[in-house]
């Protein structure tokens, strides 16, 4: 891609043909021919420019437009042959372009190169993608949140190493996600920022002699501004790798969450229900219904990793302005985008469809000693030092690890082996519900908390406008 | 780090001590206790915050206060033993408070817990640590936009593939540097952002049961906000890896600029001098005279994008809420910030004494061919069409190789061989200058364009405050 | 490090100092001199060889020797003082060998340059680490493999999609790791072949003028053969990649484990307990006992990961030979050598004290129809389709998961509704005993097959020598 | 791909069918399908080895496998029609044998698992492969070696730090790329050994109540042997992170190449001449000569980084034994493989086409001060300290650069300003040839050694056979 052409188009400095292996192997029609809707658009947008500024007149502007619209018709109707011979998705429709309207299509290359074109088309796509993940991503949240009210009373274990801690109740757990989200959604947008700034008019690397209006070409095509500087614009990959960054961040987020519905789908967790038409089952094991969804997002994770890292790699070192190197900056890219909007969408179709196994839930945040820092708290404010409350504890747990009881299962009696300072009213403080409820502020699991969370977190969403 | 202690606090339920190399093994405080300041600033809001809502006295507050400057005091005259016993900073500091200020200094830890404590220290340190680096760009952001003001005029070649493409100027070049480090800027400024939320009052990771207001604290520390969700608040690390890509992106400029200086320094382009004072000689070989500052810098990038990557993994499909894992973020962090640091600060004091050899540059430029796309234009604005042009010169090119002469080089006779349309006015576009000056549009090469350029990037910086 | 010298060193061709920060910046000392052993080593062998060819008397290659002896025996006792103005191990070790012995102990650098001498120093140090790491790797096995005899009997849910899939033995299960133990040695033997080769002779990059008998040091330093080609030799740093692409697969792997045994501690699978001595608790919830070590691990996978893709991309296009940018290949080196070295410990010392709680994973087995499949194997060699008997088992499944009642569960009649092929001794397939023993062949998970690959495993370790 | 079917293959546990989307996303065949040889090829010898434990008839047998062939011939005529809805290449397939021989076709199936057969057919993909990069390996190695031989006297300057450091020779050069290539070749030939290992027969994950014999199977297809253990057979995907590690080290080097390459056919530099078959030019620039080869490499490197990066993040921390994360494991190897292959194929295809331009880079080595350490090695010899022979070299080169003389060029008269033991017989040494000439040891630079390994690496190449 970019600045170099088959031989037919460079003259009379070469003596002798590409090498055939070579010119497939640098070809990049095979790929970024997906970007024929944003080389189109743009190519119109760059001939009303230069009709504005007097390059081209009404007439050869008029013409090149209906070409193109007539080249688009053609590439979406199946009709369009992409020729690798023609190396890039550019020179493809340039030619087409020719053939349809005669030697003025020759005009639309004037002051531009395919340098700054391909930045632009790559910017033009990624805005447009990012546009459609931010609504993905809100679409997830949405179920979310929903799901969250739902559930804002329901107890379940909260972990810390995947050891039982304290109950928590599975609404909150839910927002804990749903702020994951919410950063992703912020980040996209601030790199929204940076992509939408257009390179047109850098031509190769240094500008062009013709009277170029760049402000207007970035005005018809929805950019905040034009780049800077020219040398910069040509060989600018931040977008890209600011993008995989994001998409790497979400694909972790994804990846957690994926994590954990494999483990609550788990015959020994067993928390949730996930609908039949999200799983699959065994050709082998008739009685295995598996998590398929949740463990391919879970894998693709690395897969944007490494195109994060492809990225970087790319980059480093290049010395200005284009290098051939940057032509692979596309698929990873594209990839990223596929891979990435395929699990929010999965996510967001599966995720208003958990079933919460609520009773499960409850008996596994009984069974796990949760309520071992409530006891802790209870001894502490009927005098006792943090420090010997918490040795109390300790024992009564050892205790009922031996007994096979939970707290709240124990005797007063046998609560009182281990400290006289426990009376009746223990028995309140070693409920679910008392030690949830009262984890009541900002921020905390209280079932009250969690319903003011989720306003909060509706309005967020609300204003995205 | 984080909610484990030795055996000493975990009191009843454990039978046996803990294994002396495990010990060793899973101990922070080798490398958290550069977190000292943060920890002492955090713990002296949240005792400020405790006796607000009455968890403290006044006398309490005040007590606890006092003798945590007391133990910064000691820590920072090199009198404070650092105990791997007490596992992590956190705890050595309590106990140091604890042995000064005696039992009330235990008082200090309600309604808190290691998982929120820390990750109240990163976000603090962190938060610091960005506002020390955005200075550092801005600094090496003023010294090459100080720079390209004098060299607006300089001509140089402008490569693409490395190979001469078009002149541009030295300045036009260096502004393209100051293109990337402006998104630098931008991109830690948006990080600060999410990093600038306090974590505190998510206790162990369901909240806790004192009446704590987190705004409160968040206010006395200078965070925009408290966190939202208390699950989240422990587990999220999110920070830690947006820091590291707006890192991996600055090194990754960094590592293009270095790859320039490095070829600018060899005797085979020598467009620049560096002040002997950033660069070293060899024992061996007594002419060499190395660039080792834009080669270690270069080399360093490869370590940025590895902390990166070590980032991403360690979350990768951790179940809520805190894991052991999560221990594993402070020294990519640390490390990224030094050497980040580092990095710039040879930069930002190296940049502004680069000594451009303008002779060679311009040599350089005249050398490559570089006026070839000029004399197409030329012929285009005399009527040619631009794919005949491209062939003339093509042909002129091809001669120019085999006889040792540059296009300037020729004699008009010489030139009409390939073309009788061209006259004695093709000397004017063959010219650097000419070729230059005609690239005189918004983020073209012209040094009036350069120039503009300048002021612009000048009001940027000031505009930061 | 390498080839630069502080100015005092490089004569007359500066006019002015290194900046300070610069000389703090550059200088490698800080870390490099973890090598001084291997460094002194090396130069003993090279005065050795010095004094072979001629080039050293042999008063002077002794003096040498016993110099070098002493200023290791005052590193070791902590008596040397380390200069940062030295830059590295090897200025700080032949100053202060000239300090010792006078004028002699410069001819030590006779015919070598820093270049090819760290090359050495990092090579010697790196196939010393990996003999350790193999002998951790060897201990692990050992542990591993006894554990497996002992649990050759032990029946427990085999895991697709962490679903329960088919019974399994535990002994079954711990040789599966110890398989990807023994690709670990392998790969770690055949890193340490490429390893092990001797590039002292190259000099800066070309060769030396003295006559060096290659072949002799690197006889007298245990290196299998000098390196081919002296700009390879300075360049090269294959090794370290290597060598951090098997580290970053043993890390790979023993995250995998860490993840069991992170699973099987929890409350939900009950399937182990690790002794109290590798766990650690909290001081806030007195119930908690946490699997850090095997968290500690897991988290440490990313960190390896992360110095794989430093070490790859610090090499991406570097030209020959050796460039300033090498210097950042040793810290990596260094921090995966001590993780993964801690990792292995930590595990070699907890895995034989696995206490299998055989009665919560025999129970789990029988829970989730892991004998589905064999009921479907029942009614195919009964003569029903495959297809038909896989429809059978997917009904009764369904009704068990209705009724709560495994397929083990059923009576003969309840079992019956689905398909009147089933008979009385239905029952015999449908035990987990009759179930593992039944996959009698090489590499299943029959218990004699367990028995024999035990034996296999056993005989694979001795023969290691 | 594994383990998991469409609904009608499932059976009665299910009470919908899989959502379209969820159909289309997990689905692998758009991939998969690539394997579609080895998938029959294993099959094939499957079928035979039933055959001889007596489960198929050798009718059956038969019939299978002339089946196989048939549908083997109908995809690589174009005649079979892939289905998204039966998942993958395994299902594609049996379904197209059942259609073709009837109920026979589902006997294939016996004993064996799609986690098992997809493994097998990775690895005899892998396997093959591995074998034709080794193949392109050597081709390269082999055009290399013999431009070395020719290029055993060229002289061209060496460097460090990218600063003219001594006088090599061209071939010497050379050779230090295939010292890095012969490293390659060896780890592809290590990672095949643990390619080459049956793993069917390990079934879904427990292996199989038939009586196989895997050795027999192993013995069909070409393996070395069968897995030792069915949990890690089905979920071992190191035989694909251990062939993208050396892939990356390949690609690596190729970066390193492309570097020099890119440098060397720079204007500054100006040391080689690529054949313009391999090289393009620009529809804008005329005069360009762009080397899109090197740098499109180049580029590539950072494509196969990130699938190392993909496929370490995959397996990090999965639960044995299959997930279905494991799916994502293809594309990447697909990737890698293909890029490789073609890299390596143009490498192969150019690098005997190099034309190397003698003058300039003996004419760069002249104007280095490259002699500059023969200088000091003059001094030596004639009884100065090396120290002040250093200082005298380095004060000569600083008159040298001021009065723009290189050493040879300075008279008699002027070298004796720094040192009147400076002679006629100095002009020896300063000349190209002597010092090259003096590096005369095992790996040095000198041209008969340069000679003595061209026959050496010849050698080694015969020998692979």
């Amino acid at each position: 891609m970019a600045e170099q052409h088959t031989n037919v188009q460079w003259g009379g400095r070469f003596s002798e043909s590409t090498d055939a292996f070579v010119a497939a192997f640098t070809a990049s029609v095979g790929f970024d021919r997906r970007l024929y809707k944003q080389d189109i658009a743009g190519s119109i947008a760059h001939a009303t420019m230069l009709e504005k500024v007097g390059v081209l007149t009404q007439q050869e502007r008029d013409a090149i437009v209906k070409g193109l619209h007539a080249v688009q018709a053609d590439i979406e109707a199946g009709r369009f042959e992409w020729s690798v011979a023609l190396e890039d998705v550019h020179m493809n429709v340039e030619k087409a372009l020719t053939d349809k309207i005669g030697p003025v299509g020759k005009k639309l290359h004037t002051g531009r190169s395919r340098n700054d074109q391909v930045a632009t088309d790559i910017r033009l796509y990624l805005r447009d993608e990012i546009d459609h993940l931010l609504a993905e991503i809100t679409r997830l949240q949405t179920g979310l949140i929903t799901l969250a009210e739902q559930e804002a009373d329901t107890i379940m274990p909260g972990f810390t190493h995947l050891q039982t801690a304290q109950p928590v109740t599975f609404g909150h757990h839910l927002l804990a996600w749903n702020e994951m989200l919410n950063r992703d959604y912020e980040r996209l947008v601030d790199c929204r920022k940076r992509v939408n700034i257009l390179p047109l008019g850098a031509a190769a690397l240094a500008g062009t002699t013709y009277p170029i209006d760049r402000f207007y070409t970035a005005e018809l095509l929805g950019f905040d501004r034009p780049t800077e500087n020219s040398l910069d614009s040509v060989s600018d990959r931040d977008f890209a790798i600011e993008f995989a960054s994001a998409a790497s961040l979400i694909m972790m987020h994804l990846s957690r969450m994926s994590e954990e519905l494999v483990l609550w789908t788990s015959a020994q967790f067993n928390f949730i229900e996930l609908p039949d038409r999200f799983c699959t089952g065994s050709s082998i094991m008739p009685q295995k219904k598996n998590p398929d969804v949740p463990e391919l997002v879970r894998g693709k994770s690395g897969r944007i990793f490494g195109h994060l890292v492809s990225l970087l790699t790319l980059m480093k070192s290049q010395p200005l302005a284009y290098n051939k190197d940057n032509q692979e900056d596309k698929e990873p890219i594209f990839d990223t985008v596929d891979n990435l909007g395929g699990s929010l969408r999965a996510f967001a179709d599966m995720v208003p469809h958990i079933q919460a196994k609520r009773e499960n839930m409850r008996e596994a945040a009984i069974r796990g000693f949760s309520t071992a820092t409530d006891l802790a708290d209870y001894l502490v404010k009927k005098g006792m030092a943090f420090r010997d409350a918490h040795e109390v504890v300790g024992k009564s747990v050892a205790y009922g690890i031996q007994s096979g009881k939970d707290l709240g299962q124990m005797s007063l009696a046998e609560l009182q082996q281990f400290s006289d300072t426990i009376a009746d009213d223990v028995f309140d403080v070693l409920t679910l519900e008392g030690s949830v409820a009262a984890r009541d502020h900002f921020g905390g699991t209280a079932p009250n908390q969690v319903r003011a969370a989720v306003i909060r977190a509706s309005t967020v969403i609300a204003e995205r406008g």
